[in-house]
């Protein structure tokens, strides 16, 4: 079997592979000096401008950490100012924005950003060109914390023990206008969306925007940091790589073999296209996601496992971590999902049937109809230098055995089996048909099921996501 | 005092002007050859072109009405097709469509165009521009009328009494996702939105798009076509008047003396801006009205009143009615409204406070933010041609005994007169302080809540818009 270190064989970086415990030298985890993030030396710097990746939005990468040598000076600084305490998502937003994820966005939103977003999903910018932005990166502030930040023009954002986080300059506080910035984003107000509930139904009445100087690296101390590589080192990876297209596949799911069909038959239309060296972007989101999803770590192991299989080929694959959070907005969030990795360098991006969908919270069918997502990607605007790839549908061939592009001409031989289906199978501990998972990442996914407790009612209860 | 008939004192066509039942020549309306509209003559054609008028968006104004030597042979061709019925609002968008007024649009939205315009509320053509595009404009069909449809390609649109109004093209017919239009275009899904009651709750869940062809140009026979000019038509007239600048004010209530300022007010400051000749076009909206506004008739006798006043100037005013249907979604609606007005040859537009808001149909406060509508107008992608002119704030001043802008730094002599209060004067046969309106205008107020007959409970029953 293949093991998943050798995805990044010739990395310098030795955290750039999957943590396996008995290599110890891989660990600890991302190590890489910030200073190399914020500030890239000259040779690397040509090595980018030298290579084929598409240009990041706006022009420049936007990297928001303060020099190491200005960090102590910082934290003194921090520590003077009217304090914001950030939530677990918030602290998300901060580590998308300070690595550049939102290039060209430089903070939080203020509000004539927040609007543009809202209604137009892009930024124009004062060049007069257009990048797309399409989900508000913005930050609530209660009554009481709008007073006690009174005339000053910075705040501190510090973690849940008061550790100084971020310093936000030349702010601007507005009005947090909740029904209309839900309805604009998920196209309903229904009760019931998770990401309202958990970071927009009790956030304040006041949203915050301004620059963010971020004062460290954000890690989360998970086992996973090592996999979480800023558009930045994505960039520089892809290019030591020499590659001349990258497809990036967006998963919040475990992989099965529809997926990796799907990958692999990517890049042999690229090579057939004439690229010569298509390398997969494979970018698990690792933000918040809801309480039925498959928690990250139990998703990593399970995509370690198919990718030992050698479903995947290592030489040509690129395995990392999103740190966005989730919304489940639907063709409103894949833009986001997509416009996020041309920053990290991708030109190519696989999107799927009903993208970042869910079921209609209240009503009894799904939210977003399925083909609108590529409808509205393949229209964004900001995105026209992005190749959209609408995904084909892969199902199970019974005559094959295997996963397979479903053949309108003979349905009779398809098994479709959804998340819905996929996930039953595993928390009853069935197997699905030979050829849907590797064993191994089966076997993940059953393991995972089998950590939950089961409620009262004989239902199994949620863990909560990593 | 000023006829209103002196508004167009030049015009070869008399319906351009207010109909004065004295002056017998004014009528019949409207009796322009609609040749002239979908086919402009030559030497019209060049003195469009040699203005200095803003292009229509997508370049050139689109007609959709047959020629006229073909409307027998179209109406018998309607008459094998499957047909539609149309609602009173279905109507008004025929007419906004067939004059050009959403130019480039060319019937009613497939769903590309849907999706565009809820989602970035523009369009982009095939040469790779924006156009602005912030409301749907759509025509919704059930379930039965999509089964008599089957497999044509093309149906007939007709009135109420199932006289043929036009044909719509190579349709495409596509789910009508009501919760998420609802929840994008107003950015709320609470009941009691009036469009949403009138126009979409009961409405098919399919929606159909396509060319339209118009057999007949949409008349109301209300005595009022001939103050509906078209895009073409006006921009004829400003042509004529050699404009070298057009702002345009549109309004759906009564004019008092603080909007004569602002009007005036503008065309001297687009004089100081070194403008020759700047035309004022005070464009009523004249479609679709809730139930509590000024109907239309009553609007324009009152705006008769008030330029009868000589309040504006009759040579540098046109006065017509603006066709569309009111949506009240304030700032997604003032796109609409200013992207109309382009195609109609304005390259100013005036914004005031919280255009096209109400308030909010189930909470107390307003639906939008006050700020909101003029700040998404200025950052519209599609609208970067048109100069926008933020209203200035005026208000009684009572040390002048006159309406002025408001003076911040001596607030105590202001007073300010909203909508309601003006209303509630109107209701009690109470006069405002002398210098807020003109005594006819305000008379002519005052005889239309008269007319509205006062229901059990003491409360006054709103008259259906004309």
């Amino acid at each position: 079997m293949t093991s998943m270190s050798i995805l990044f064989p010739k990395t310098p970086l030795p955290s750039y592979s999957f943590q396996k415990p008995s290599i110890t030298h891989f660990a600890p985890t991302f190590t890489l000096p910030i200073s190399i993030i914020s500030k890239p030396k000259t040779h690397q710097k040509l090595r980018v401008i030298s290579s084929s990746l598409i240009e990041p939005d706006g022009g420049k990468l936007v990297t928001l950490f303060v020099e190491e040598s200005q960090r102590d000076i910082k934290k003194r600084e921090s520590s003077l100012l009217p304090r914001i305490k950030l939530s677990k998502i918030d602290i998300e937003w901060v580590h998308v924005l300070s690595e550049g994820w939102a290039s060209p966005l430089r903070g939080f939103m203020r509000e004539s950003e927040f609007l543009q977003t809202l209604h137009f999903n892009s930024l124009r910018l004062e060049n007069g060109s257009v990048v797309n932005m399409s989900l508000p990166i913005v930050l609530a502030i209660d009554d009481q914390q709008k007073i006690r930040i009174g005339e000053s023009t910075r705040v501190a954002l510090v973690d849940v023990d008061d550790n100084p986080v971020a310093i936000l300059n030349n702010i601007e506080i507005y009005k947090h206008p909740k029904e209309e910035r839900i309805a604009r984003t998920w196209g309903t107000t229904a009760p019931g969306l998770p990401y309202v509930e958990e970071a927009i139904t009790h956030a304040g009445n006041w949203l915050i925007g301004g620059d963010l100087e971020v004062i460290d690296p954000i890690k989360y101390h998970d086992g996973l940091d090592h996999f979480r590589l800023s558009p930045s080192q994505l960039r520089e990876e892809l290019t030591r790589r020499n590659a001349d297209a990258v497809f990036a596949f967006q998963l919040r799911n475990p992989v099965h073999n529809g997926h990796a069909l799907l990958m692999t038959d990517t890049r042999r239309r690229l090579l057939e296209m004439g690229y010569k060296n298509p390398i997969l972007l494979l970018h698990p989101l690792g933000g918040y996601t809801k309480a039925d999803d498959v928690p990250l770590s139990w998703r990593m192991k399970q995509h370690e496992k198919v990718l030992e299989d050698g479903v995947l080929d290592p030489e040509t694959t690129v395995v990392s971590i999103f740190p966005s959070p989730m919304h489940y907005a639907g063709p409103t969030e894949v833009q986001w999902h997509a416009k996020a990795r041309i920053n990290a360098g991708a030109n190519f991006y696989i999107v799927g049937r009903d993208p970042a969908g869910m079921g209609h919270p209240v009503e009894k069918r799904d939210l977003y109809d399925a083909d609108h997502g590529k409808k509205v990607l393949s229209m964004a605007p900001g995105l026209e230098r992005l190749n959209i790839l609408p995904f084909k549908v892969a199902a199970y061939d019974r005559t094959q055995g295997r996963m397979a592009f479903f053949d309108p001409s003979r349905p009779q031989d398809f098994i479709f089996i959804s998340g819905t289906k996929m996930r039953a199978l595993a928390k009853n501990k069935e197997n699905p048909p030979d050829g849907f998972m590797c064993p191994g990442g089966w076997k993940v996914l059953v393991e995972y099921y089998d950590t939950l407790v089961p409620a009262d009612n004989g239902k199994v209860h949620a863990a909560v996501p990593a």
